[in-house]
């Protein structure tokens, strides 16, 4: 007998009529022979919803009521889902994270799980009985509730199948499993049968949605198997599995990319040793996310220019924090760029072919795309363009890499 | 200092612009020196939505669930209510039934509060925050999420004032108060300025929606006074105190009625001791609730014929099982009458005022409205006519004892 987590996103459960084929899909795994947790995210377009009305009451909404707020589209859910499996004649029942408990931190709309109860719930599942576990959520030490951020069902997912000991970990969702690109740019995206973890964790973070990239991570430290795949077409999916599961690697997996991009560049900065951190301290402590990197030494050797990309609602923070902190940088000017896109190519076997980073430069050159800043991985190179150019880059690249 | 609990119902925080508006009544009371403790149901129209979307899975959804489900919709007002007063510049915060917790048996949607801890909000309201209550939820031994039946949010806000032992519980709701009849068939409807625990029993249990019956009955058994009143107007509502804490006893208070009631006759009981027994003892274990009850011996002496009313959509079910039980309850022939209503006249003054039956039957008549049954108590004379003569009768009978 296997112990398996099966995780519904939100779409899965989108209507009554998706509620209902989930539970016959949780039926036929309990009748595989599989004891089965089931995990669920809120009804598509609750959480927005939940979260528009606080807006209403304001912008800063207080964080810990928007967790009780946001975390009643899971109750819903999860409760919903679980009478469904019951009207289909099977023992069932929901659990909220305060229930479980599923203990987390008390930073509030972006908390970390520490610790998952289990006694409870492996006594029922023992029992030929379903646990259906609301996701997203937690409770605090303070006996409050939680939430894991966006995608964070994907995480409870994940944690669920490494404290309960599961032997893998299925994520239904409304895609055929995760695509070599984003479908809606080229139409000739594919379905990747097999996928790293570290490939996966590239592919998220940098763009794919299939799954939240913390969720990736824990499921790679934990060698937790997870298996993406369609709840409404009855396919294999995309294993995600260790790199040493993949018998061949491809040069390159999989196309990614993410819009709403800045570049901020601080022209002549004084070159002394610290000077990136009197840069990006400020900015770090701001909350303000840096993402590429770059610093050339001018021709005389005394000063630097720092180019650095940030998210583009970033950028009116980022420009005011270095003005302010002028005289301690201590440059002669800062120029920017927004409405930049950065596009990546992923895959674990480009190690070792060294051709890969050329291939990639001469196809945006044929397509007379500028590289505007360049940041490369073991297993990535990313690139930055303008936006207006991410569909005929990644069709280029997908073509000229042999995904089509 | 006073300490109060202020509880709003669905319509009054029906949408953003009324839970900021609620706000801003607690704000008032809270900086009028007063110790608050908000309660507060779900938004109008959720819990009747979660309920659809529920029987859209089955007609018999499994109560556990449903619970959960339902309870979902105070967690949403409760929080964003929080949020609200918390973005007035107020120390506030939610809580849910299990985070009280309100204990309360497991009997799923229709459970009873045994006890309430009150120790962590006592802490919290006395240093000068507000504690913002769902109502209409608690928490079972089982550390399962419970309900307290339909209107049980004004239940949860007098059962909080009796355990938080608060001076006082005020109704806020989308009328002005207690009406002397209901104003959508009455425009003469006024408001009650004061009304006896015993009289709004009366009237909540006979129809009037203003107040869930059971809630009543606790504020009474406490002595807890209640005021209703209206959250949009900034008007003295109805307040409901002990019978000896009104000065001018009112021989008639109000008129209330209620539609689908049936009436059932069984013809030809053969009259011995038990019968009655015989014949309600069944109904009983089927929970069928029997209102008004008529037993007349023929003039044989021999044989009686028993009459009584319950709720238009038990008729079926009681036809039958009074069929199945000919025998041995032995009788002749039932028959049976539906589409009826239940017209009543409240007052605590009638008991010391003689001519109030004599009163309402002439009015009825004078309206040529036949009385198919009665049913009087100390403070209330309910008669049963057609449905198609409620208005004419409530009409009538308002004018006739000075209501008007």
């Amino acid at each position: 007998m296997k112990r398996i987590v099966v995780k519904f996103g939100g779409t899965s459960v989108g209507s009554i009529e998706k509620i209902i084929n989930a539970a016959k899909i949780v039926k036929k795994r309990h009748e595989e022979g599989n004891e089965v947790i089931v995990v669920v995210s809120a009804m598509s377009g609750t959480t927005n919803d939940l979260i528009n009305r606080s807006k209403k009451i304001s912008e800063n909404f207080n964080k810990s009521e928007l967790d009780v707020l946001m975390s009643s589209g899971e109750q819903i859910s999860s409760s919903l889902l679980a009478g469904a499996i019951i009207e289909l004649g099977i023992k069932a029942r929901s659990w909220m994270g305060w229930q479980i408990p599923i203990i987390t931190n008390s930073n509030h709309v972006l908390s970390q799980i520490i610790k998952i109860k289990t006694e409870e719930i492996l006594n029922f599942i023992s029992k030929k009985g379903i646990a259906v576990i609301a996701g997203f959520q937690g409770v605090s030490k303070e006996n409050r509730i939680t939430t894991l951020g966006r995608g964070g069902s994907d995480l409870s997912a994940v944690a669920i199948a490494k404290f309960f000991k599961t032997d893998s970990c299925e994520i239904y969702t409304d895609v055929e499993g995760v695509l070599t690109t984003d479908p809606s740019i080229n139409n000739k995206a594919k379905k990747i049968d097999k996928i790293s973890y570290e490939e996966m964790l590239e592919m998220s973070s940098l763009g794919a949605k299939v799954m939240q990239p913390t969720a990736v991570q824990t499921a790679m430290i934990n060698n937790i198997p997870v298996e993406v795949k369609s709840t409404f077409i009855q396919n294999p999916g995309t294993k995600i599995v260790s790199e040493n599961d993949i018998d061949n690697k491809n040069m390159i997996t999989g196309i990614s990319y993410s819009k709403r991009n800045a570049k901020v560049s601080i022209v002549g900065v004084v070159d002394k040793p610290g000077v990136a951190a009197d840069v990006f301290e400020p900015l770090g402590e701001n909350n303000i996310n840096i993402d590429m990197v770059i610093q050339n030494t001018s021709l005389d050797g005394k000063t630097a220019n720092i180019t650095f990309t940030i998210k583009q609602e970033d950028l009116k923070e980022t420009i005011s924090i270095i003005e302010k902190n002028k005289k301690k940088i201590n440059y002669n000017k800062v120029t920017h760029d927004d409405k930049l896109a950065k596009v990546s190519i992923i895959g674990a076997g480009m190690i070792s072919s060294p051709g890969v980073t050329h291939k990639m430069f001469r196809s945006l050159a044929e397509e007379k795309i500028n590289i505007l800043a360049i940041s490369t991985s073991e297993i990535k190179i990313s690139v930055l363009i303008r936006e207006e150019f991410i569909q005929k880059a990644v069709k280029k690249l997908h073509t000229a890499f042999g995904l089509n």
